[in-house]
């Protein structure tokens, strides 16, 4: 049976009308991969949920194929959004896929062009202001109030509609709703669509129990945490560092209806489970999504869980998104040898004295 | 039903004993994408194999799982290869599910780093040789011929095993083989696969016809359509870049066998394909992958294809492997403007004149 996208899988929880098009790049549907070593290290059920297999390699995408579906559905032609990031990837994708024009505002400080190459082969007008970013969501907001231009940032309610469809695939593919399920914190979003997701899974009929909701900000963007906006930001983890997240009540809401909590975790623990992901299970995420893993971790040392319970993570985005953060974490040269047998022998058993 | 990965899916048609381990990522499962567009711009049933979303990002993966399995079997702990893009990333990450070690030896001529970030993350220990590739694939050969290390470069036969199941899962997705399979040629084990799939799975009853299998190289790299090895291939597509296939022969069988052709594609015509694939379909592959779409739109103004017909185009690897290459290739710069409502609106008006 050939996977249809999410709208068409997940149609009857979604604001789906007969005139909302079923647009899709076969979005969600990603892998929930068993962490062998991590759950036996840790004494846990442990899986990740690797959303970096999306279309545009975030999880965003889940958000923005129905946002602009339903923009389609209105007859609007164009869509707009400020991001530097994995927003301004989903927003440029979909717009194409569904033929609408795609304007990205960004601030002109700053601008790593990398970081929206895929906007741009996307296609996507990019618009750079001489201000910062909020000025530049504060413009979005100002025009799209006023022109047919549809806004597609976290405002956008249909985002989170499309985001909780992360919770349905999890129960779906572990059979059940896990005991916990771990989430990394930046804008809070995503914490609160998969709150809702598993509530209305629950209310359908579809699981039987609701998981423990554990969010983690990272320690230099803590502003759930403190319990105030941060007013510079600073981590790592760039895809989390967001000083006054628009969702914050959404993630205080999942955190205590479920029971859980909003932590933190520092830079070298998110870069620690970073590492650990990938050279231990083979799993390459930005180092954003390792922020779930990192609070696991940092759970589990406290003295928290109990034996074999099962732990979802959210890895948020693909690895491929940020190479270089990569390779400076693991500060790794490569040896050079001369191009004999002998010296190429030599130099493995030198590499497997200094160990992994 | 949760997806277990390629061996478990595809056991009873891999050389998969009881001691084969049942080593998985979730590779595979890839999108099969209708290009709504590109369909109607063509008149034909077009659609895209997006490997791209494998997990380490390319169809290497395929085979990597299967030669990395048999290895654990074997009771191997240490793998080995050559390589400086996407077979050493996939070497890698099999290696670290697998808890083996892995070794990758590149030539220390032009290292680019960002290439090998992939391996490097997931732990594998990098070597690099005062001499060129082919040095390097020599040394690997006498090590591996010698000590208990598995090589895994695409002479281990277990390589185009895993890779065949890219034709099942074409003709599962589809419901049937297609008329036409159009496939990036480079070492050429790709192409053999797909066709040993294609007669394996019509042998099985699971597919009544089999696709006419059209293979595109690079024109700077054009060994098989040439009729020689080229000295010094050249080409914009990287992966794709390889003067002397190693599965030369079985490329030439692939064509002959289905009545299809090597044919060769410009650099021109694969960017080309490139942007249209991700500005209009929504979809960001390699540049080397685009060689399948180019190749289509080549055969289709030279006249081949019947209206309607059913074509794969196979996307062999992600965009985000080389995003620089999307930047230089539409050479866009965000336009500046000042922080106020109407002067971005202003720069909007000024871009929709541009036209897209």
């Amino acid at each position: 049976m050939r996977y249809m996208g999410l709208l068409h899988q997940y149609k009857s929880y979604l604001p789906i009308t007969e005139k909302t098009p079923l647009l899709t790049l076969h979005e969600g549907n990603t892998p929930l991969i068993r962490a062998e070593k991590l759950s036996e290290e840790l004494g846990l059920d442990l899986y990740v949920k690797y959303e970096g297999l999306n279309p545009t390699g975030s999880f965003k995408d889940r958000g923005m194929v129905m946002a602009v579906a339903k923009a389609m559905e209105e007859g609007s032609s164009t869509i707009m959004c400020a991001s530097t990031g994995n927003t301004s990837a989903a927003a440029a994708a979909y717009a194409a896929r569904g033929g609408l024009n795609c304007i990205v505002l960004i601030p002109n400080n700053n601008i790593a062009l990398g970081k929206l190459a895929q906007a741009i082969i996307y296609g996507a007008k990019v618009i750079a202001i001489e201000g910062n970013f909020d000025r530049a969501l504060e413009i979005v907001r100002e025009i799209t109030a006023k022109q047919p231009i549809t806004l597609v940032n976290s405002v956008n309610p249909y985002r989170i509609e499309g985001q909780k469809t992360a919770a349905f695939e999890v129960c779906d593919q572990l059979g059940k709703a896990p005991d916990y399920l771990a989430i990394p914190v930046g804008n809070a979003g995503n914490i609160t669509a998969y709150w809702k997701g598993f509530k209305e899974y629950q209310a359908a009929g579809k699981s039987s129990s609701l998981p423990q909701m554990i969010g983690f900000e990272a320690e230099g963007a803590m502003a759930i945490v403190k319990g105030e906006p941060i007013l510079n930001p600073e981590t790592v983890a760039t895809a989390i560092r967001i000083g006054n997240p628009a969702s914050w009540d959404g993630a205080v809401n999942a955190a205590n209806e479920s029971g859980g909590q909003i932590n933190y975790v520092t830079d070298d623990e998110i870069l620690a489970a970073y590492r650990k992901l990938a050279s231990q299970e083979g799993i390459f995420a930005e180092p954003a999504s390792a922020a779930s893993l990192a609070g696991v971790i940092k759970l589990k040392r406290e003295g928290h869980f109990r034996q074999g319970q099962s732990v979802v993570c959210v890895l948020t985005g693909n690895g491929l998104k940020d190479p270089h953060n990569a390779i400076q974490s693991v500060k790794a040269e490569p040896l050079v040898v001369e191009d004999s047998e002998a010296a190429v022998m030599d130099a493995i058993r030198q590499l497997e004295q200094v160990g992994s």
